[in-house]
């Protein structure tokens, strides 16, 4: 399997690290190996102290990219997890990975503001909206969703199954894996 | 070949970059995937906005040792070419690194001083020394040489090709390179 990188953004809350975790074991059974870029910890390995500014968010994005172009270019499936609110940026990773050869697919996980609360046990939406945490994505912070993202999944629809379903199944009908992740 | 970190530290100017260059392709073309994790290129695309502080030094380290767990847990030989002064980090990069299995080498680039600034072209030794530029590791800022290190180039009084075959026999010794990287 070449190397390449699952790109998954949306809002907090919006499953993007369960989506991750039940993607990443399917695929390394199957495929070969994989590792999950997952936004919180990459925070915390490559970019403490940085903020919540455009700037400091977009630092963070592109150090994850660098880091998951690294390990794809070895022939690694990387499932980026991150928020990685603004489009631009998406696309320059993109950009990047292509350049160097490397499958990138943008999957947006879109869910109603509402599920997104009620799924939301930190009560960090509650918070926001109160005006307690500041910078908060979807609440005081912008999130740009993707125009035209290769994949949509629907998380407050749809069950983590489905999305998984749907996701290797785009990811099968690009050739990227083969048939037998989806069996 | 099972992933594995060979760690080149030294002052600024004692060969690294060199080092790290020479080695690289020979064990790329024998053995499998090879990265070189630069200490400059790594502050760009991990590290810009720290400063030279213990602290700041010392979190860029981490994340290079952080870069290469990743690709050396995926079976890549990672070259990491950082002056990376402080010992007692360089320490916990090396415990974490075996404490996931990966093998971890360290290689001191010892030269004199005054071989450093002959050899540097950029005069970052000469403006240091006239207090022109502030924290130069060696000069203004401390190095803390391995008092243990796997191995040992004095890059000052052998080649860089001798040195390469030290440092190549060393890990072939150890077990981490077949023989036919040597020949």
């Amino acid at each position: 399997m070449a190397g390449a990188i699952l790109w998954l953004t949306g809002l907090p809350c919006s499953g993007k690290t369960t989506l991750a975790q039940a993607i990443g074991p399917r695929v390394a059974v199957t495929e070969g190996p994989v590792e999950i870029l997952d936004g919180d910890q990459m925070r915390m390995h490559l970019s403490k102290g940085l903020g919540f500014s455009k700037e400091d968010r977009d630092t963070n994005v592109r150090r994850i990219g660098f880091v998951a172009r690294l390990l794809a270019r070895h022939g690694v499936f990387v499932i980026a997890a991150a928020i990685s609110p603004y489009a631009d940026t998406r696309g320059e990773m993109r950009r990047l990975a292509e350049k160097e050869g490397v499958a990138f697919v943008e999957v947006f996980l879109d869910a109603s503001l509402q599920s997104l609360i009620d799924r939301d046990i930190k009560g960090l939406y509650r918070k926001a909206l109160a005006g307690d945490v500041q910078h908060f994505t979807g609440v005081s912070d912008p999130y740009e969703p993707p125009v035209h993202p290769d994949i949509i999944v629907r998380t407050d629809l749809e069950s983590v199954a489905e999305s998984v379903q749907k996701i290797l199944g785009a990811l099968v009908a690009r050739g990227i894996l083969s048939r037998a992740v989806t069996g």
